[in-house]
């Protein structure tokens, strides 16, 4: 018998209990040993008086316990989920958390307290699907050349409604706080920042390397607006939010953004609330993988196929790595990114509008792939659309830059990264 | 050091080689240990004396020697692999197969013969997808409803090409052999038999049924023509043949035919020679995989995987469960399979024809969704295409039996199942 303690009782917790109680012979075949959840601790305890498992408002209920074998950690955030789990290790239990931030932040701290034993975190990713295990063990034999992954589901929500139905950024937001698909401050989900906490994580098992939310490019998809989108349609484009790791030679690049991508690609299909993840090996080719990113029994799903892994026995190194690579790696420094990109711009009207801003991106050494103009009838006013040929981000943004000095630019120009 | 022999050193085994040497690096330190392909077993030595391991023509110097850890068995076929791989495990060595068919006739007395010594075999179902890991290990918490898969490159090649090009099934057959995706006898492919094969051992994963190809419905692509794919289009279907398993109460239904699928699902996106399979967990929800079904390079990714699983000691039961299940689940009767279904019939364009097979269908309590004419201008022929609420294989079959009998009928009426 394999005993749990499970700290935090909220949609995921509560769903936990469910599937190992209404699942309970069907995971005991599958782990060979009965799995148990002793104690569960929460706040409120009247609230969960139902769930059928002993209660508890004092995780030491639980850490101090030498019965219980596991730790589940499900109460999100950093610094006492942090001293929690780094406890529960200490005290020679195993742990299996959901929670991303807790990662983002610790991972290699936890891994050398973990030390071999049981460490859970697949559901800390893109809910559902086993992508951890996927670029950990399934894909084990190659160099990933590339991760792009639409790990949070907001965003994919509101962009493809946005892109569907030409609803605005603003009107889908308040549609899908409504919905409880967007929190009250939606910054961490439509800033980017939730998506950068799994790509760290990704990055990690693909690459080994050590790096924090604040060292990388994130942008969020707060800009978005329908000339985007119909520059996106007019070129067979789709529009997603993005979190990219990419390796060349000993560099990686980092970086969560709205891209432009074309509507064939397999990775542009995953619309709606759902998340999916690209891999790309250097032997296997790309493989893909679809699935629920949120919601507490999809997420719980992947906590209790932690749990029975660690029942079973698991002995895959917790972030990919047995001993640490030998092959340092570091990251690109964000100026340094080479990619396509899409530029967008509100003019003035006038003779030699185009002529200029042309020349001003052949000064910059930027070449255009192709070109829009969008005219309000009668303002004066256009919006000039371009898409570039690749080259490096520290030159457009210099580009955009010059752009905005000119008189007869209005406001600042936009751009997005083309993904190809 | 773990030492390797490779049995068969053909494309995939080739390949093999070719990883371990290339990623050697980065596979040791994720594996933490060297692996080394020490021994290869071939039959002409000459071919393959670049390849920079041992060669030799004679099984037995591998499963003879020793020092040798894991064999890798690359030979396809049944009988011979079967004898290889149950002299290297009862020899304490552990296994790495590809073999779908030595899987699809005899995973269970593997079973049963490695007793938890390292047996892989991710490599035998949809080439570099992960999917066996995943449906093992990471939706190990979820009863699986059911796995529908794309697990054959060719035919999915070739209904692509039929469906987006209009091309004839012979036709497009002809260019797969060109272009080496198809057998010059393409039976196995497209028959549906290799899917088969494949389905069986997701379904041993899912379910702990022990099943053999004789035991299941297998149907292939053969018969569908243009009017199959004009009604699909009309209607909004994707025509796919897929490997189907479900469970229902306590049955298991297994099955491969051609479906008609709507174009929004995940599965129906998945277009040419690349696999998909969605699984539906009773948690999870829906998650899919997709990538490269085969190829030597894809399926020796999975291959060296498994490898470096056994290396850093995998213990995950080999078919998913740690004791034999204790709900004993059983296979349906073909005959009981419910579904919906699309019915093509050519007939005598005559007064009351309609009107005849309407209350035939009815007869058979059948009721119709949906129905189409499509007439050949001046033949005094015309197809009738129905499709069909959900109802029994068992009605349908009989209600076909009869309708061919009809004098004003031409040839066998034909049909496909409709996959919702």
């Amino acid at each position: 018998m394999l005993k749990l303690g499970i700290v935090g009782l909220g949609t995921v917790g509560s769903s936990v209990v469910k599937i190992l109680q209404e699942n309970k012979e069907i995971i005991r075949a599958r782990a060979g040993v009965e799995i148990v959840p002793a104690i569960g601790v929460a706040r409120n305890l009247e609230k969960h008086k139902n769930l059928g498992i002993v209660l508890s408002d004092n995780v030491d209920d639980i850490l101090e316990d030498e019965s219980i074998d596991m730790v589940v950690e499900l109460i999100g955030g950093v610094d006492r989920a942090y001293e929690i789990v780094k406890k529960a290790l200490l005290k020679g239990k195993s742990v299996v958390t959901a929670n991303k931030a807790l990662l983002a932040y610790h991972r290699y701290e936890l891994q050398e307290i973990a030390n071999g034993q049981g460490f859970g975190f697949e559901a800390s990713v893109a809910g559902g699907i086993p992508i951890i295990r996927s670029l950990r063990e399934g894909l084990s034999a190659n160099k990933i050349l590339s991760i792009k992954g639409i790990l949070n589901g907001t965003c994919n929500y509101m962009l493809t409604k946005m892109i569907d139905e030409g609803v605005s950024f603003g009107e889908v937001l308040k549609e899908a706080q409504e919905l409880g698909y967007a929190e009250a401050d939606p910054t961490f989900d439509v800033g980017g920042f939730d998506a950068s906490h799994k790509l760290l994580i990704l990055a990690s098992i693909a690459y080994g390397i050590d790096a924090k939310p604040e060292d990388i490019l994130i942008e969020g998809i707060e800009g978005i607006n329908s000339d985007d989108i119909f520059f996106a349609k007019e070129f067979g484009y789709n529009i997603k939010l993005l979190a990219i790791a990419k390796q060349n030679n000993d560099k990686v690049e980092l970086r969560v953004h709205p891209v432009l991508i074309k509507k064939e690609q397999m990775i542009a299909k995953v619309d709606g609330v759902m998340n999916g993840v690209s891999v790309i090996g250097d032997f296997v080719g790309e493989t893909l993988y679809y699935g629920a990113g949120a919601g507490g029994d999809a997420t719980a799903s992947a906590v209790v196929s932690d749990i029975i892994s660690i029942a079973r026995g698991e002995s895959t190194p917790m972030l990919g790595f047995k001993k640490l690579s030998t092959n340092e790696l570091s990251l690109i420094e964000p100026d340094m990114i080479e990619t396509e990109y899409y530029v967008r711009m509100s003019v003035i009207d006038e003779v030699g509008v185009l002529s200029k801003i042309s020349s001003l991106f052949a000064k910059h050494d930027i070449s255009i792939d192709s070109f829009l103009q969008k005219s309000s009838k009668n303002s004066g006013k256009t919006t000039l659309l371009f898409s570039t040929h690749k080259c490096q981000e520290k030159r457009i943004k210099e580009a955009l830059k010059s752009i905005k000095e000119l008189s007869f630019v209005q406001g600042a120009p936009s751009m997005i990264r083309i993904e190809d």
